[in-house]
């Protein structure tokens, strides 16, 4: 895999801008049909359609398109997972949570609505993810629960991250790993194997991309630690050096800037490692490995 | 059905003791079991395990065994519609909603375990509600879906009552209707239509208990408001009056107490008459119409 080009070409930019359009559609119509009250449809509206890299529904189409599948079998579960994702998004920037009151530039949920219905935005987006998820034309029920393993996972890591309350006996680094595997790498997992199952994959094909999932999951997390470690502020567009200041358990404070960076290689060869039988159908997701590895905001 | 007797002999009592106390054991095995962090665990506990009439299960058992179901199949389902109404208690007791600090005599999950965490502990529960749910061995997709929908048109309800936006052009009894059939209602429609499905109901059966809920569930919501208007705190256990000094849309407010009387003996009807065909297996459902409209706290 050492042939691989490190800068993706221009025809296999790791986002792919129709698959992009395709996901802001559907997110902005699923939502418009939801049987939402009207205050509480623009509060989760202003949580999803904000904005956002869209990298765990571009995941979903990307796998199922992988593995050959139709994209639009795809979008049901693709537009779930981002309501996953949004959801925690809007209930970790609570004041009681990380009481943040910008995102993305915008201000967040409960600056803009109030702490009521951001809470109970939080709630509906949830509880409309698997409803959602539940609608996919192959693999419904079993989409719908991949969701809400990722989703219960994603909230355990973020009580260890948040209240730092771990098993005990556990290494500094053990203690990391449960972090990072479960508050972001559960649904970057959850995202690839549901693709898989929309696509309706062999059960070696859905563990390939789920190991795929796994990777980059864990070196996105580390990458993000990176850069609070090493960018300004001004250069990561939002503040920098916070890990440090709150005494968090981060790569960098565990292994090194160095045991990090030699981290985010190893798990880049084990992401394309697993993406091999996939040929060039896999191309944008292989391409999404250095993407993720590279970024420094 | 004026035959109907006014008070439960005591072997029909409505909550059966014995459904009681399958329910209680299968929600403690069900957090134990969970993969939760043990922080996690503790406040999910704290919330579901700490009293409660058990209403909404109680309703799936009994609809289960109206329509000759194994009351194991409807446990999952019990379980699950008790995790929503956890969850729904959890969020609305939080500072930003009711902020209350006392249920059932004892500290809420916010005053027990921090706001961080009993947001997260309704979350938690949220999405493990569905995940159990779709563990019923019979018509677990299903049943997984109308939880969800129920808990949407909860949402739904709390946005109304606490935010009080309505849609457009809404008389005041129009609005009361919106609220208690989202608020309370949807719920307990819930309950009793996943118990039908997790006995696999005919179509028929399932919809006469989708109204019997549907009935029970406003009389539920107006004998509330009743006992808010008419009865002194010291006998209902809670403080009284507080719609009134809220300004909250209430059955007695739209309709007058006498009003609001009869409206409850007309769903009484309603509800009874939806069980005519299940015979003596609804006599507990039957029972519990009269327990539920005579209540006083």
């Amino acid at each position: 895999m050492t042939a691989e080009p490190r800068v993706a070409p221009p025809d296999q930019t790791p986002l792919d801008p129709a698959l992009l359009a395709l996901v802001e559609d559907a997110l902005a119509r699923t939502l418009r049909e939801a049987e939402l009250a009207e205050d509480l449809r623009a509060a989760c509206s202003h949580a999803v359609l904000a904005g956002g890299k869209r990298l765990r529904p571009i995941l979903v189409l990307e796998c199922a398109r992988a593995v050959g599948g139709e994209l639009a079998d795809a979008l049901p579960a693709a537009v779930a997972i981002e309501f996953i994702h949004a959801f925690s998004l809007v209930h970790d920037d609570l004041p009681a949570l990380d009481d943040d009151d910008l995102r993305r530039g915008k201000p967040t949920c409960h600056i803009a609505f109030g702490e009521a219905l951001a809470i109970l935005a939080g709630d509906a987006l949830l509880a409309l993810a698997p409803l959602v998820a539940s609608r996919s034309p192959v693999a419904g029920g079993r989409i719908a629960s991949e969701v809400l393993r990722g989703t219960v996972a994603m909230i355990n890591g973020q009580v260890y991250d948040t209240l730092r309350t771990f098993p005990h006996g556990l290494s500094d680094s053990d203690r990391l790993e449960l972090v990072h595997r479960n508050k972001t790498g559960a649904l970057i997992e959850a995202s690839c194997r549901i693709g898989a199952m929309a696509a309706a994959a062999s059960a070696d094909h859905e563990e390939r991309l789920a190991r795929y999932g796994q990777a980059i999951g864990l070196m996105f997390q580390i990458v993000d630690d990176l850069i609070d470690a090493t960018q300004s502020a001004e250069h990561a567009g939002k503040a920098t050096g916070k890990d440090a200041e709150a005494g968090k358990l981060t790569a960098p404070a565990v292994h090194g800037i160095d045991g990090s960076r030699r981290e985010v290689e190893r798990l880049g060869c084990e992401a394309r490692a697993a993406l091999e039988p996939f040929g060039p159908r896999a191309a944008r997701l292989s391409a999404l490995v250095d993407f993720l590895a590279q970024r420094t905001k």
